[in-house]
């Protein structure tokens, strides 16, 4: 399918549906560069998107991102634009949280907020003695030691380490897995360290798990710096006491929607090559990084191809998944909906690790597959987004490998990104427009790649 | 000198004064990143430095500056700490200038700020009919027809090019030199877009450079906001007029200091690898990263190899300089007073463009000696420093290249930089802990690469 192009660059920007050469493609990534910082649209959707606050799966605010979204990307006219109907959980925080350690008579206000899925205290509150421990296997050799206390899960986010993803995923365990294993021993309530390389008095959210054999119990993620002084209290002779105070609830399930854009492709419109993101957020910012950046990429990928011409051979789709944070709902049911349907997706790309300057892709394959993706770096070396490296694609598309998907996932640069992540500090303040616009850049490159090529 | 270390890994961070094999350079490569990340000092030092304030060169504070590095230096107990005396020129902007627009009887209040080296304006300020050229060409196709007028320049910062040092080397060009050409023709004031490819009410400085046949005229930089606003207002029927009221001011010439630390080589005392930032600042901000960050980082780079008991071979200097932003003119007396006292300076690094994650180095050096740069690139791929290109080193180190000396620049990711450069949005609110220290990392790698390996 690799027919030589004559006259290629005399045709402009028009470019046929048929297969480009390595030179035109090269031109093509430093044009879209160009498009992309001079006029590209991801950082102004960004802010227009965030005027609507907060967008918790299961919200009035999440109904109307969704529809934001489909006049969004009907605005730029792409070739379908739907909703894909999910069912979401609800949860919410209710009323601000309050968490106090006590030891002897002095008491000392933490900053707290719950976890999803927490389960609330009784009127009044829980009130015991806070057992610490630095990671899941201590508190499996503590035991049943914990029965009718609270655990605090005070583990280190490890900042030695370059990849701060790298390191979260480390720590997370105690927030993901921690809450039901400390209910397992019989405790009564759980407070997690909140997982960030920084030191400030913002706590972040995030889910834990409950499985249905296991009670939820009240958690609450407490800030770095009240985490260390709650720790900083152990030692003494006399015991260290938590009031955790929680009103969070759960509701009916209710129906909310993925959205979907689609340009169709000319050769081969059954095959699908797939970029995605999650439009959901937490509740305690706007989540611009997590993961407005990536709903606004997703857009912007499909809006730059249409601003250059580009006539894609494999239909591209663009996919804004609901309820990722609430357990990778939108994912798991665009994955069943597409077996079902019988659609043949080849690729997907997701884009949830926040809007900072690119540095490449993660390829979820073997080493020999990853070594062939490799000779596509050159394409991504003017905007310095050419490691091509083994690793894992992402939640929402995660459901698509299992009908034999290529999965991607996109790269930026991870140092700031758990800096705000699930706190109140995720907002368009530290955001940058040209970091931002780049990564629609190289996902759109991306997607060019494997329309021309395939996938290796 | 490569001779093999043996059982090195038993004597742990210890490193004998020999060579290293590249093995053990990989590890220290990898041992620095852990170690500065865990237990850097850049951020807190950089917090330190700016509760001084700007850091204007011949001012009180730049000299509290001085005294602060000083004693930073010798609390980290390196061999050698002295200062270096410069004579530095004083100009100060005085009372908040104001800059009015006018057409017919509608006056518009512009955001501006007087560029460095500026005259000032009578008492009572100038008013003239405002010229609109986007180029110094441009100025020049007019000639004397800008005579008794006032010159807005409003060449655009491109940033369609995804390196923004390179869009503010061809746009600043109307900053430094424009003034001097309006004066030239005749002109008796200038107004000059800033700098940036964002779009906000920042005016951002810079000095403007009247050679000593062409006499000095009142000048200031308008926000980006405002320069769309003014260049609006062209077109009509009525000449577009502006006031503009400047009671900026230089003083005598007074003495300040470059700031010097050393680890003393033990193989090659008398030949020097130099790692440098500008101390000064301009007075709209702290200038935290323009050169707060290149300061701390040259600090911190010395620093971290006496942590890691790193013994160099050649020795080792911090250096601070004065009055980068007036001129450059403690890279001048530094390089002067190294060639008087027949210093070998085999090696320099500068860091001025800003604490953000790193990216690599510039190599000023032909393409033959940059590929043999390139084969140290794998010690810098786990920080994602690896880009080692042709390029400028930098204004404080370049007079030291007129006597053979090799020069480094260092290059953090710059899409942020101009966004804060110059403006009183530089602040350490917009530096980011990890990133500002893994560049100090990636300088202290490439310090132990040129005293390993010597230059290429």
């Amino acid at each position: 399918m690799k027919r030589i192009v004559a006259g290629l660059l005399l045709t402009g920007l028009a470019l046929p549906a048929f297969s480009q050469t390595a030179d035109s493609l090269m031109t093509l990534a430093h044009k879209l560069a160009r498009v992309g910082l001079e006029s590209g649209r991801a950082y102004s959707d960004l802010k227009d998107l965030l005027k609507i606050g907060p967008r918790m799966t299961g919200t009035a605010r999440a109904d109307s991102a969704v529809e934001w979204a489909v006049r969004k990307m009907r605005s730029y006219e792409f070739d379908y634009v739907w909703k894909q109907p999910v069912e979401v959980p609800r949860w919410s925080r209710g009323r601000k949280e309050v968490a106090v350690a006590k030891v002897h008579w002095k008491t000392d206000t933490l900053s707290v907020t719950a976890l999803g899925y927490s389960e609330r205290t009784p009127g009044g509150g829980v009130e015991d003695t806070v057992v610490m421990v630095r990671s899941l296997a201590e508190l499996d050799s503590i035991g049943r030691g914990v029965e009718s206390k609270i655990v605090f899960f005070n583990g280190e986010f490890d900042k030695g380490l370059i990849n701060t993803f790298q390191a979260y995923g480390q720590a997370a365990q105690q927030r993901g897995r921690g809450p039901a294993l400390a209910s397992y021993y019989g405790a009564v309530g759980a407070i997690v360290r909140s997982m960030t390389a920084v030191s400030d008095d913002n706590p972040r959210t995030g889910m834990t798990q409950f499985p249905d054999s296991i009670a939820p119990i009240p958690c609450v993620a407490v800030s770095p710096v009240d985490a260390d002084r709650l720790a900083s209290k152990f030692g003494g002779e006399k015991p260290v006491r938590l009031m955790i105070d929680l009103r969070s609830k759960k509701d009916d399930p209710v129906i909310s929607n993925n959205v979907i854009a689609e340009l169709t492709g000319t050769d081969f419109p059954t095959e699908i090559i797939l970029v995605g993101a999650h439009l959901d957020s937490w509740d305690l910012s706007v989540g611009a990084h997590d993961n407005g950046a990536g709903s606004v990429q997703v857009i912007e990928v499909l809006r730059l191809l249409r601003q250059i011409e580009y006539k894609p051979k494999h239909s591209i789709r663009g996919v804004l998944f609901m309820a990722e944070e609430m357990g990778g709902i939108g994912g798991i049911e665009y994955a069943r909906m597409a077996t079902w349907n019988n659609e043949k997706h080849i690729a997907a790309i997701e884009s949830d690790r926040g809007g900072f300057t690119p540095r490449g892709f993660s390829i979820q394959a073997d080493e020999a597959k990853v070594q062939k993706y490799q000779s596509w770096a050159k394409y991504f070396e003017h905007i310095g987004a050419d490691k091509l490296v083994k690793g894992y694609g992402g939640v929402d598309i995660g459901p698509l490998g299992d009908t034999g998907t290529q999965l991607f996932g996109f790269l930026p640069d991870s140092h700031r990104y758990f800096d705000y992540h699930h706190s109140a500090m995720d907002t368009i303040d530290n955001v940058n427009e040209r970091e931002l616009e780049l990564g629609a850049v190289a996902m759109a490159i991306f997607v060019i790649l494997l329309d021309q090529y395939g996938v290796q």
